[in-house]
């Protein structure tokens, strides 16, 4: 967009707001806003927070937790899409998912281990690897059931796709860790093992490995979380999230890649015929409307449409919305900058009539892919499938503004 | 940096880094590291916190608070710089400064009034707010008393320069509500007032606010944090930090400014002929190095050199850094991508030879401004002033690898 035609627009906008916004400011306008009772009297003390929590009247905004399960120990919980702005996810708010519980590391005694089809093993402290060359990126983590396709009955966009988050990750490149120990010719795989309970193991492809994975020791500045993997994981950036093992303990070069629970029992993807796909590491390209979504209420006239939209190949190309289920398509604004393998915010103004209808949005990846809707992407890839569905999410706008699950 | 070259510099960089952490690798080499009690039973469960805290062993890691003041009405608290990793400050960690107090503002209580040369007053609740349409950027906010001219004795990088922060902010732009009220042809200021106990009023050139000054909601995805204005702020980008007015209530449109305090016996510049400069917004262009820094200790052999850059003018062209107490000047890397208005990180290999030496960084940023030395910089301003110090930081490393202040 021209800086020329983004002021027509805004000017357009704040008009359309007008109808809205300002009928309601008119009427308050007679009686000016009075001294509110906080600014009579000072307010807490400069550092009475040493490190810092929300205000109390956002302690609705958490982490989405599946109510009366059997067990938490191997669960997920989701980030709350609907209630965040921009592309960042606070750590407070990442999504979690942890197949043994979370494990109380001291840094002091961690160690991670590189072995195997290396010239010189390595046990490195924490110590040792961040005193590696650094590297920061922004980059989303996506867990590859989100959601899984019979899960398509949730109300938010969290209950949705709320199994994806985005960061500032900070850390080492895999491939300069893996050179100083040296990968003897026939390294093909890394088999990555954590220190949690259930020593989730999974297996990278050495081409990812010698490319953009990292090993990571910070998220959003600081270090990571214990959700997170603290104090060491690796990051695939693009790649399903169950393979950027957290709480990194040992890399394991091999020839051959683990054939672990989680790469054959799990995280493969059964397809109509019986035959299952394996290794389906990338994330392709989706997007969600975050605003309005489901559980939320508009009113008519002016409402922006904004969410945001990913893929595992690198750089969003753009966005499409539908306000009239699916019959045009218009192109939304992307937010700048539009980083590789990182979330992209996009937006739409919009004046709703007050009539129902069908909201939804596609995103379109810089290899041209096209996020599918649910029932082309069903038609080849079957109902007995649980991972990397990455379908359309319509979003059904009633006459009273109630906006609810497209699918349901 | 090309690729290729990239490749070389990780190259040569790994064989450095081997002459330190594999030789300690080594040494454990002989004993793999056992299970560690954290994979011998579950961990804590999946949602035990709906809202993420770090790990108890980084619970060192909080804001730098004064120790022993009068008062922490009318006081700040600093980001703990040496401590963080990429560009983006977790809302926990950022700087705090307050005039009189954090005040506890109830959202669906607070209004936002547009007046005095407008052609449509408005009262605004934060519903009408959010309702405009929204942009999202990454910039960073700083003092302008970072440090005070006097106050460079501190041992940390946080002590010295903590007052800055960077966050991704989201919000509305201020121009798209002022064109919503009308402006009046003589509007030449914006006068902005916080719903604190201090009611912190200042003076915004009505050029800016036509140009990139936001009013923000949200900051690093979520709704900001009590310290940093909730539920409402200005924000302007590259302008010291006390003109983004914090628990924003007020916006009167005005012929001439509000010569307001703290623009006139505070945050103005006292030369040495006794003249003050007035209204100094820009934040010049400024450097510090973070790892290593003050307190900390590093052993011979590679240590990479690390820090962070930035410019109210835009963006950061260039970070030089000295390790030869300034005989010598070598290009840092920048990490990609370089943003207008937000901390760039920069980076450079080193190999300490053990020898005491005094190292630093100088930023030149896209108009060609220099970050100037202390010398320079007072020998045009003199000692009486307090804001706008942005001189080059000098760090000394004795021969025992111990890190100080390089003034003191």
């Amino acid at each position: 967009m021209t800086m020329h035609a983004r002021r027509r627009f805004l000017v357009r906008s704040a008009a359309a707001v007008g109808a809205v916004a300002a009928s309601g400011a008119r009427a308050e306008q007679a009686t000016p806003p009075g001294i509110p009772d906080w600014m009579k009297a000072p307010g807490a003390d400069t550092g009475s927070q040493p490190y810092g929590t929300p205000s109390r009247f956002e302690a609705g905004i958490i982490r989405n937790i599946p109510k009366g399960l059997k067990q938490y120990t191997s669960a997920s919980t989701r980030t709350p899409l609907q209630d965040l702005d921009g592309i960042l996810t606070p750590n407070g708010l990442f999504y979690e998912r942890h197949h043994g519980g979370i494990p109380d590391i001291d840094p002091a005694q961690h160690r991670l281990m590189i072995h195997g089809l290396v010239e010189r093993p390595l046990v490195l402290t924490m110590e040792d690897v961040r005193r590696f060359p650094s590297e920061s990126h922004i980059y989303f983590l996506e867990c590859s059931g989100n959601p899984g396709f019979e899960a398509i009955k949730g109300k938010t966009a969290s209950d949705l796709v709320g199994l994806i988050s985005c960061a500032e990750w900070t850390g080492v490149r895999l491939a300069t860790v893996l050179r100083e120990a040296g990968l003897k010719p026939d390294a093909k795989w890394v088999v990555a093992e954590g220190a949690d309970a259930a020593a989730m193991t999974r297996s990278i492809p050495i081409a990812k490995c010698l490319d953009d994975a990292l090993l990571v020791y910070s998220q959003n500045g600081e270090r990571l979380r214990p959700q997170q993997g603290y104090p060491l994981r690796v990051f695939l950036p693009g790649f399903e999230g169950n393979m950027s093992v957290k709480w990194l303990r040992r890399l394991n070069v091999a020839a051959e890649p683990g054939y672990t629970r989680e790469e054959t029992s799990k995280y493969t993807d059964l397809m109509p015929d019986g035959t299952a796909r394996q290794f389906t590491f990338v994330m392709e390209a989706k997007s969600i409307i975050t605003r309005p979504s489901g559980t939320q209420r508009i009113t008519p006239g002016f409402n922006e449409i904004t969410g945001l939209a990913w893929t595992g190949r690198g750089r969003i190309r753009g966005v499409q919305v539908t306000t009239d289920g699916g019959k045009s398509w218009r192109e939304a604004a992307l937010q700048e900058p539009v980083l590789n393998r990182a979330l992209t915010r996009f937006r739409l103004p919009w004046t709703w009539d007050g009539q129902q209808t069908t909201i939804a949005s596609r995103a379109i990846d810089e290899t041209g892919y096209v996020q599918p809707s649910f029932e082309d992407l069903t038609a080849v890839r079957g109902l007995k499938s649980f991972y990397h569905n990455n379908a359309v999410v319509p979003w059904r706008i009633a006459a009273d503004g109630e906006v609810a699950n497209g699918y349901a």
